[in-house]
């Protein structure tokens, strides 16, 4: 059987072994320690440090194809271990690009895809020079995750907010919605395209709030997003499961807002919404089988569930029996036995036919459950 | 988190896992070898011997329930686990009735549950006395399995083919149908009834050729069946998911041919086809949550994947690259090594709203795919 290994351990790497079992593989993991969500489901687990060259490295030799669940891993040894003929999905080429905000802008505009405006800043002194720019949105270059590294900057008086470090300032766009569209691309070039998802973003943590699949979009918005999307997989020229997401603003127009070269939590209502999940996916490419359907099986949503506020210490889902009665819902849980404000504790998908009746169970899930710890 | 315990590391256990990634539990396994489909896909995997009472034993005490994937499993040690607290589901009192054919038909008899009428015989011998209740099938108490341990024995010629073992001489009925209900209990009585399947069977191996879901009866079929699997279930007064196979004759009349206690092959188009799966549902009776909803998400259809006659060594797929390219398709590749003729090695599942499509698609499955082994 193929030897399959996963960077990371977390709910992506869960879901992604979760999909596995359906496949003859033998997976291998690497996270810190073994007590991730994804630590007791792989063949093999060790234990080490994603970002560390010579560990990457150890893990990888022997292994017939590598794929990662998160991007800030060592890349370096991941082309060493390309070159010695370890297939690496996707190519580290792609990751070095995507890691750096400035790479992955630079990389849009050089490929004449559509993305906001900006400027690249090394220091927070520099914004003082840059207000004729303002309103617009500082973002670190390294380091950025679930809304973590990214500030608004609307007026003078703000620039004492801004970022000391590498990053860009982009133009603010007028955002009508926020789309993201999931594209499979195999090792021959192959490539099959997710009905885009809407996703309805929470402004407080800029984490996802609940998204819909398929997006009900006016024909000129659906076009440009898949041919947007299809542009960026292409350009990166590599085999995937990437993530591209998208910004329409009042114009309708459309803009990349960043991509991801891995599975993706606007992939998770795929896991029952679609024939063939995000996971499923990335196994057919990762095992060179042929590229699955897309289609959706049914109208679907999916909300997260993410630690409540004020709340840290072993998490407790209060609620969750409610869910867990209504129908057409699927529940997931990562199984971290912590919760933090604004953690990714779990997510869980509705399917209906009746689109009214899907936004209705979101609503209802949203205001039924929450992940909170006892109170110290 | 609660620690649940399964008896049996086979593909319903390695499936059982794959549900159990979605809830918040701690998964043990107990099986011969950690080399079994579901071995890496637990938390903690104990090697053993799941009919040896102290071993068992050992392995359930401390945990917080125990399910079985199989039934010939040690049920002494299951009864002092449950006296001292574990909770065992099903209970061991239901295990015991059903791993013995002779006790099960007893049971039937006992709750007034029809099932084809039998003697039992305790040696092949007896059976030259019994030659008036010919044509019969002849099923041997324990150890049959799949097939094995069942031999029809239609005149007087064939009683040298008879078990010299205790055993049942079962009338022969007239079949026109073979079904599947799968029930849920939970351990507060509460319970649900999943559409009822038709199992299309191979006549050679006595194992699964295709089932569908939900079958299309006329409704005095559907009620009998209904009834009579629930009045199975509720007389075994335990919580557990239970799979009551029923056999339909020319008249219409409906008879109960065995009843598995646990999550079941003929439930395994639940995984994609219904809102909460088989092995969902069973979680959800573990972990003491409401049961889920039996209601299917689109007709479904399963086809078994078993070794091919004439081959056995390392399993080769073939064929398989050409079902994941058909669309509608879902592969379950249970993961051994090594294929048997007959052996269940995987199942393919198919959705769509289409009958004869989902017919069509069975049937192509059937002559796209096998499971060979390299020639010796």
């Amino acid at each position: 059987m193929l030897k399959a290994g996963i960077l990371g351990g977390g709910q992506l790497g869960r879901m992604l072994l979760q999909a596995a079992a359906n496949y003859p593989v033998i997976t291998h993991v690497m996270e810190k320690s073994m007590d991730c969500p994804a630590g007791h489901l792989c063949h093999h687990f060790t234990a080490g440090d994603i970002t560390n060259e010579e560990q990457v490295y150890t893990f990888g030799k022997g292994l017939d194809v590598l794929t990662i669940e998160i991007e800030r891993v060592n890349v370096a040894a991941l082309e060493r271990l390309h070159a010695e003929g370890v297939r690496v999905i996707p190519h580290p080429a792609v990751i070095r690009t995507i890691q750096k905000k400035i790479s992955q802008k630079s990389f849009y505009v050089e490929h004449s895809i559509p993305t906001p405006d900006y400027v690249i800043t090394q220091t927070a002194a520099e914004l003082s020079q840059l207000t004729d720019r303002l309103p617009a949105v500082h973002k670190l270059s390294e380091g950025g995750y679930d809304g973590r590294g990214v500030q608004v900057i609307t007026k003078q008086e703000d620039v004492s907010l801004a970022f000391d470090a590498p990053a860009i300032l982009e133009k603010m766009i007028d955002i009508r919605r926020e789309l993201s569209m999931l594209v499979a691309c195999s090792e021959q070039g192959e490539l099959a395209v997710y009905p885009p998802v809407e996703m309805m973003v929470d402004p407080y943590l800029n984490q996802l709030d609940y998204q819909i699949s398929p997006a009900i979009l006016p024909d000129e918005i659906y076009w440009k997003a898949e041919a947007i999307a299809v542009k960026v997989v292409q350009s990166f020229k590599s085999p995937g499961l990437f993530a591209v997401e998208l910004l329409v603003d009042s114009n309708n127009d459309v803009w990349v807002n960043e991509t991801a070269p891995r599975v993706h939590n606007s992939g998770h209502h795929t896991m029952e919404g679609n024939y063939s999940s995000q996971f499923d996916m990335l196994w057919r490419i990762l095992l060179n089988y042929p590229l699955g359907n897309t289609d959706p099986v049914l109208p679907s949503a999916m909300v997260n569930l993410v630690g409540a506020a004020d709340y840290a210490g072993k998490a407790i889902y209060e609620g969750l029996e409610q869910v867990l009665s209504m129908d057409h819902c699927f529940v997931h849980i990562y199984g971290k036995e912590e919760t933090r404000p604004g953690r990714k504790m779990g997510h869980i998908t509705v399917m209906h036919n009746d689109r009214s009746e899907l936004l209705h169970l979101c609503n209802k899930i949203k205001h039924t459950v929450r992940v909170i710890a006892p109170k110290s």
